[in-house]
């Protein structure tokens, strides 16, 4: 009976993983310690834990490790109390091995813990490109893991020429298609009675007759700019008049500069046709892109899902770049008039059919196959 | 003016960047902001704090790290700590880049928190490959650094080969070199006097007529074996009876099982042969090294300063397996008659002559040059 | 010369001790070490580093330590890593005494350290009676004190029968009375004009027929009654009519459960005659306070501040229950009734005259002056 | 059933208290939650976490925290962090009070955490007066504190005294004393049979004429002085001729100090009288104290047990000043004249006879007692 303790740092990551989380509990020879930090704790980032034992699942540790402030610095701070609290978790709890999820600054909190206390690594989602703090953390958590579990075909590739062993990287897909699947599969459901239980906050109308979904994050590396990075992006979706959802970026150094900029354009202008609104559960933010004609911003899930899904995004900035993408995907700058025009454009040609660059929606259960299977080791060096 | 922090966490590290920091200091384009951490701090490990200040450097900041336990939880739990205040350092000091030097477990706390605050970072001594926690380290702060100065050059194509730009690396060759050349052309002094004031324990014996020196630290992937290991290791010496000068290790999850096990063996055999000392000052321990006829152990020492001096060594374990070696190296496992049949041989081989493969000896010239023009960037991402 | 380390953590305690930084700094005898840390940091609560950076003084350090969660165990956290860090701020600055000022949560981290590192410390405003966490954290810095400086008599001989030396205990009044005096004596100016710059939010309504003011912070010890709490103040509040100034609460354990109160609240019935503000100017909210015709809450700005100016207060709840107050409080329990009935009477009542129960403005230059002349000793024992 | 937490931090403490937790686990309507920490947990004190497994206890939670270094930021930073991982402890084991034990250090950090998180905190051994930093420690753990369990009648009238609500306080004895007794009613036992498995270092001499035992820890206050204050001593000692038994120091500040003078002498003048031990199991030591003729340094062993058991002591320095004792104790100050005399005098006088100040030998079932019965309370404010 292998003990894996998964460690979740942030809503995101949870509803990325869940699959996985449900398989890895439902497999025989897999005993799973659920240890949920950081902001996947926090009621303003929606308190994940909630949700995680409403869910059905036992969390064996809790963990507050962010440290306020919003910035670089406490991006760093918050990281190091995590790794040392983590540290005395795992001490505790002895898993045969720890998985840490994709690349946000703190996972390298768990990456760290578990490769010096000599406990086997396993790194979902590494071996993918974007550029900003996320590429060093990717890849140093790749140099740190020891089995690596990657969503793409292109992703084995960059991380075995990293290095890494190739009888170490397994091709599973990400388990964040397992949900879109779900969600693609479901029964449709009409985005006002997806939606009524959420109260966000703004204008007020009618989503019948189509509208887009914005979600834009931070980025680390442009900390000065974020807040005429998110103006470029409000002034091109006012403009466009479109009925638009827009959800609140998670946390991260610079998210008060977005944050603040999105109040202070709403103090400002006031836009009629953007209706704000906080965490959505999964399958209900899947069900509202499902439904959307146009997704814009700088998140995965326009790279992820939305290939899945078929649903046209515009991607802004460089964020997301590097990251391989499908054919759903318009790339634009920070700026008003080129998003304003991919929006139109997008919007115009309506979804673009399933692409399975990030896999089929059987992630979950091929994850919990690989760690149940995989020899545990914590020898490794670079294979050149 | 460039700011260069540059963050020392153990004794042999300062030792080893040393004529880096000499050469910093001195370059009239570069403000040097030393901070001193870790085991650097600490008695038991020889204070290098007051060796760098008796050596005219100025510390800005010290940061007590070490959580004390010498096991894999306080390795982590010290990194974490150290992250935690080195974020406040940096933050207060306002680096134009930092340095951190080679793969100790703890330069992960330099590497992550300059990374995090965007501050480009410079790694000394990366491309290596040795296997044990060293290894993901180091690669590990390669992913996170924007600026590599490697040691050697097949060290810069690992770097490379590992997705890094190849304008960012650098071939400096080892700063350790350096020492190692000053001590090689130095006016030669006899041992007795080198080691006159630093009262070693043990036995006492002339030195005239050839000795050999051991040093050997614990491996933390080994953990459970560093008792058996010493004692391998000390059976062979003692029983080779040679003349023997043998340094304590330094400061790792594991050394008190290694320390542990010499205490041990000197109570139930009190060797006649061996002498134990503790920290040499570096010139004195090169010196004591040039005139050896040998050197024992695992120690990088044996790899890179002595390739460049020509001294034979027996090198046990896999400690430095991967590691790029000259000539001079003799590969051991850990067991007593192997050990003991390649120190007779290389004990009646004598000097093999110098092999630059590591620099010849302007490392920290080339190192401030570098850091000095260097393009200060902290984007990067994956070369392919 | 005296290094004198004063550690700020809050906005309010910066605006409390300002008159008597500005004595240190003046003082020829004193060189004021200032550390600015927590809460005083975040944006949030109005950024008094920046503040602080206005108003001239030269901030040394800056340490941010707040675990986000806003809950006990975040409050502990914070604390915790808070006097990991002080201890190297004061490694580093090496004062000759430590100012610690009141009695927040994080106040124990400043005293901790300083008493640890066998630094003399001094206690500004401890010997007051309060009830919840505050009273505790108050006396066990008397008890880690060396010096005491007391805001009125009795509190003198409180500290004394606690067992301190009489002689180390120094009646100076409080330095929050100093701005109260300076706002007092200064040139009046109209309500409007002094909030014109501050952007509150909610209704918008005439100061010039009166109005009263709010200001209720969470109890740590009622943490889950905070919201219930928070409503029967809104209620009375709002069913009275009179024009409100109403200032959020500051960082705490449960001020999560008072904001939100508030905001439901306010989602809820939306009321007419309530203004909301966040962190206020020190001399401009004592402005405001002084054309107040009342001030209701829980906060100690009602009992010491107000007794001075002769402000009327309705003091709600058990918060400020067992400090010493002049003729001009009202106590009421958590109760809507005896709430609205307060305020009616306060209202009617009028100004009530100067108080001297906690100085007569000249604390700072009374502080400087111990300060610069007491003696340094760090040994003390119960005087019983 | 009440879940009580309690935190053992040092091998000291838990011999101490070991009565009171056999007594909490027996007892029908207690849970014992044991969290073990600090220099409890190291090596080089004797890793009291697997004495305590070995005695049957269950150990809940480790927290390895204590910051390498020993000197007095090192303290600072132990008990900081210290504090932020027992916050966490606290928060998963949900405890109903939680005790902390006497006044070493770090139970500061026990002690915040608990307060800052409403959870009930027990204090063992208040009231007592001694100087140094455990007096401040020890009033201000009191101060945090809602639940007295105190050794004698005259700390419970200075706990009263100090503000405290005397129905809080409650006089059990000190546990210590209940071993003392087992140890005092236990078969005799011939010192060399105790000693035998215990490998001291130094001397060998016959233990059947009498021998003295020694005791002395370094005082945080006189940190620098440490060195000279155990010369003092091991001269006093040494020059007595008698055969000694001598205990080395636990961890504080300046131990190292203590250590390397002893070290230091015992090269330089190898006392042919003394033989040096670490620690022995509680009921060893105390069978080699009830058969010695005289303890000698500055350990509350003397004043405490040795009043119980009839022990003469030579109490050196203020470490122990203010502490209520016995007619068994002679103070001297650090002279190596006057402690000579004193050791001369104390070993000529003999056994004492029992004196009860501390206890008669159940406080353990007391305190299982009142922990089980006690109000759970966390309001409390000073009682003048």
């Amino acid at each position: 009976m292998r003990k894996v303790c998964v460690v979740i740092t942030a809503r995101p990551s949870y509803a990325r993983i869940r699959t996985a989380l449900e398989a890895i509990r439902a497999h025989p020879d897999l005993e799973l310690q659920l240890v949920v930090a950081a902001s996947a704790l926090l009621e303003r980032y929606g308190k994940a834990d909630e949700v995680i034992e409403t869910e059905g699942f036992d969390i064996r540790r809790k963990v507050y490790m962010v440290v306020e402030g919003e910035n670089l610095v406490t991006s760093a701070k918050s990281t190091g109390f995590g790794l040392a609290e983590l540290a005395t978790v795992f001490d505790g709890l002895e898993p045969d091995m720890v998985i840490s999820v994709a690349d946000r600054y703190e996972t390298m909190a768990t990456a760290v813990a578990a490769a010096y206390m000599n406990i086997p690594l396993v790194h979902v989602q590494g071996g993918e490109v974007t550029g900003s703090i996320d590429e060093k953390v990717r890849h140093a958590v790749t140099k740190l893991a020891d089995i690596h579990l990657v969503s793409s075909a292109p992703a084995a590739e960059r991380v075995i020429r990293m290095g890494e062993n190739p009888h170490a990287v397994h091709v599973t897909g990400c388990p964040s298609i397992d949900l879109a699947r779900v969600a693609a599969e479901a029964e449709p459901r009409a985005p006002d009675e997806v939606l009524k239980d959420y109260g966000g906050v703004g204008a007020d109308f009618d989503l019948d007759n189509g509208y887009v979904v914005v979600l834009q994050h931070p980025v680390t590396t442009h900390f000065e700019e974020a807040g005429d990075h998110i103006r470029e992006t409000l002034r091109a979706v006012d403009g466009s008049g479109l009925p638009t959802l827009w959800f609140w970026p998670n946390v991260d150094a610079g998210s008060d500069a977005t944050s603040k900029g999105i109040r202070i354009y709403r103090e400002q202008y006031d836009p009629q046709n953007i209706r704000f609104y906080r965490n959505l559960r999964p399958l209900d933010f899947l069900s509202i892109l499902i439904n959307s004609d146009c997704i814009i911003g700088n998140s995965s899930v326009a790279i992820r899902e939305c290939a899945y899904l078929g649903v046209p995004a515009v991607n802004i900035g460089d964020r997301q770049s590097g990251r391989d993408r499908g054919a759903n995907v318009m790339d634009v700058p920070h700026e008003r008039a080129a998003i304003a025009d991919a929006i139109t454009a997008q919007v115009k040609r309506g979804n673009c059919g399933s692409d399975e660059l990030y896999g089929n929606g059987d992630a979950g259960t091929r994850i919990a196959d690989v760690v149940a299977r995989a020899p545990l080791t914590i020898e490794k060096r670079l294979t050149y």
